[in-house]
């Protein structure tokens, strides 16, 4: 029986509280209203945002709300006017958006856009009602335009996009976030040319998806920073020349920073900071080479904390810039990441170190502060 | 008679100590060594950086000193292997060498050559030695390689470049400092584009000159912040759309930072400090348009400061860098300016404000306090 127009009443898992964990429940789902889209999510993954909001740390984090937002699915229907995708069609969410109609879309400086942008940070839908309600009857809250940890979930036309079928979805849904951030903050944001140093501070999936951009691009040094020994055999796999554990490799009177610069001969081209640390931020700043190195921010910080350096850094040529979504355009760009995934230029599926059913979610938060996850993969089916 | 290879007597402004008025007297200034230049100084302005460094707050100034770095001249002789210069050229000292050879010159992607940063740094020429001395026989420091207060000084043939003998040394010698930060940092660093928007925190010589670039380019609208109100009309002459003064132009609860993005809904495509306040590079970057804008750091902050925001504003997009002597390389890049200054595409005449012989040399840096002063050019042969 044909569920197009009518309420779905599905699994999800509903964070109701900042630091306790998600509730699985059933919860009933709107159908898409004009310019929206209700997709069956087929998997989604955990990502360190999911955990962030959750923790509680997050001053925009709201509740109850259902979280999630590196989720593939396939589209169940569509609201009135939507020509980008269709009823059957595979899809990922995008929790960067892309209208192609707003200033930002027209710019073709930036993949930030900004259709949804305000109703997105509220987490309503871009009429200010949300989709999601439980089974008294309250609201709940949608997150980052995706919300993937529920069955099914209703995202803004703009913020999905069709994929190749033949793309599986339980490992194309890490294009929804991870792999796509690091990845396209090297071949996007940074741009990586051949003979380039890259430096990689913090190995987790964006940051090892960097390593695989450079890679891609013929660096000639691509050296990884973790406390981590653990992340080392994986920084080799993905692509990574050297490895550096600051809590064991340095020599007395030897600071990170002073390392890099003496293993690169003044400094690298390119520096990615993928921890979230401030100081880390700051010690990839400095790690650039004088005159044109750049570096880069993806993590992202503890609410209220800044960055800083001595504006001299900046004066003798080093550049400091940040990466969202690996300044990827979801719509325009997606397709050739999957492309990339399908023809084996880009390594998505060794990423994928756990999986599990959907419903044992709280788990898969844990995995998170393993130091051998890299991405746990839900199946929304079980 | 020659002097050639001979040591010559002149008169010297020397800066025997910090927060000391400078001396004129009499100094002995050495023929020039291999691969060096003796210039007779014709003119000579004095930026804040001279001011800055007498002041004694510059923690890298050395005494006793011959300080000045914006100066022109006729080469009086050349050391052994000189080629780029012969006696008689009029030149313009450069505080940036460029050497073409080193791995900064050849990269393609700075002006900040390396060939004698370490020596310049330490007052010293490339061999490690003075050519100034006092009458007591006393060794005197050089400055950026420059040292310009004095009628003749000796500088590294990577230092100096020769100039069109038909362009005035008393206006062209602002190019070697000021009027080429300034301009270059628009129409270089920043590479100004038509219809983009810009502000300039600053309305000195630096600050102007970028308005010029901006303007030069087809800036769609050129916004001036100064606290001085008396730079509202020069901005204006050079071509400002707008003119902001903080401490007069501000609503209740509004910022400068506010006003800016409200004036250009959303944000700069390019904002320049030219105050070397950290506080104020931090207003520049967050007045930046999400998604694009970038800010450039010309001004040289006090020893210790540090610049400061959340990692957030970068990874929204908007880019810090800076830039020094505009990104211009001084030898490759020179001719070009003297010629856009020669065809009137480049004001630099309009600089000077004030006038003065160089026995009155501690007047000029008296001059630099007052609003009304933009530059002071010194004539040496009075």
């Amino acid at each position: 029986m044909s569920t197009v127009g009518k309420a779905i009443t599905c699994t999800a898992a509903v964070a109701y509280e900042a630091g306790k964990p998600l509730t699985v429940e059933e919860i009933i789902v709107d159908p898409p209203k004009a310019h929206e889209v209700r997709i069956k999510v087929e998997y989604t993954a955990v990502c360190h945002t999911d955990a962030y909001t959750l923790s509680g740390k997050d001053p925009e984090g709201a509740f109850p709300s259902v979280l999630g937002h590196e989720g593939a699915g396939i589209v169940e229907s569509v609201g009135e006017g939507v020509t980008n995708v269709k009823p059957g069609d595979h899809v990922i969410a995008l929790y960067t958006a892309e209208c192609m109609k707003c200033k930002f879309c027209k710019s073709g400086k930036t993949n930030l856009c900004g259709a949804v942008r305000a109703t997105q940070g509220k987490g309503v839908m871009p009429d200010g009602t949300v989709r999601f309600h439980n089974k008294k009857g309250e609201d709940l809250l949608h997150f980052m335009g995706c919300s993937t940890f529920s069955q099914y979930t209703v995202v803004a036309d703009v913020s999905v996009v069709a994929i190749d079928p033949k793309a599986p979805m339980d490992r194309a849904c890490l294009l929804g976030c991870g792999v796509t951030t690091g990845y396209g903050a090297a071949i996007k944001t940074a741009n990586v040319q051949k003979g380039d140093t890259v430096a990689v501070f913090g190995a987790g999936t964006v940051g090892l998806s960097i390593v695989q951009g450079a890679k891609v691009r013929g660096a000639s040094r691509i050296i990884v920073i973790d406390l981590n020994q653990g992340k080392k055999d994986w920084s080799f796999q993905f692509g990574a020349t050297d490895f550096v554990n600051p809590s064991t490799d340095l020599k007395e009177g030897e600071t990170i920073v002073s390392k890099l610069i003496e293993m690169t001969d003044g400094g690298l081209d390119f520096t990615f900071d993928c921890t979230g640390n401030v100081h880390v931020m700051r010690d990839a700043l400095e790690a650039c080479h004088k005159g044109w190195g750049q570096s880069i921010i993806i993590g992202v910080a503890a609410a209220g904390e800044e960055i800083s350096t001595r504006p001299f850094q900046l004066v003798t040529g080093r550049v400091w810039k940040g990466s969202a979504f690996g300044g990827i355009k979801g719509r325009s760009d997606m397709g050739g990441l999957i492309s990339d995934y399908m023809n084996g230029k880009l390594k998505v599926d060794e990423f994928v170190t756990h999986e599990r059913k959907f419903t044992d979610i709280n788990e898969a938060f844990e995995d998170l502060h393993h130091g051998d996850c890299l991405r746990t993969v839900l199946d929304l089916s079980k």
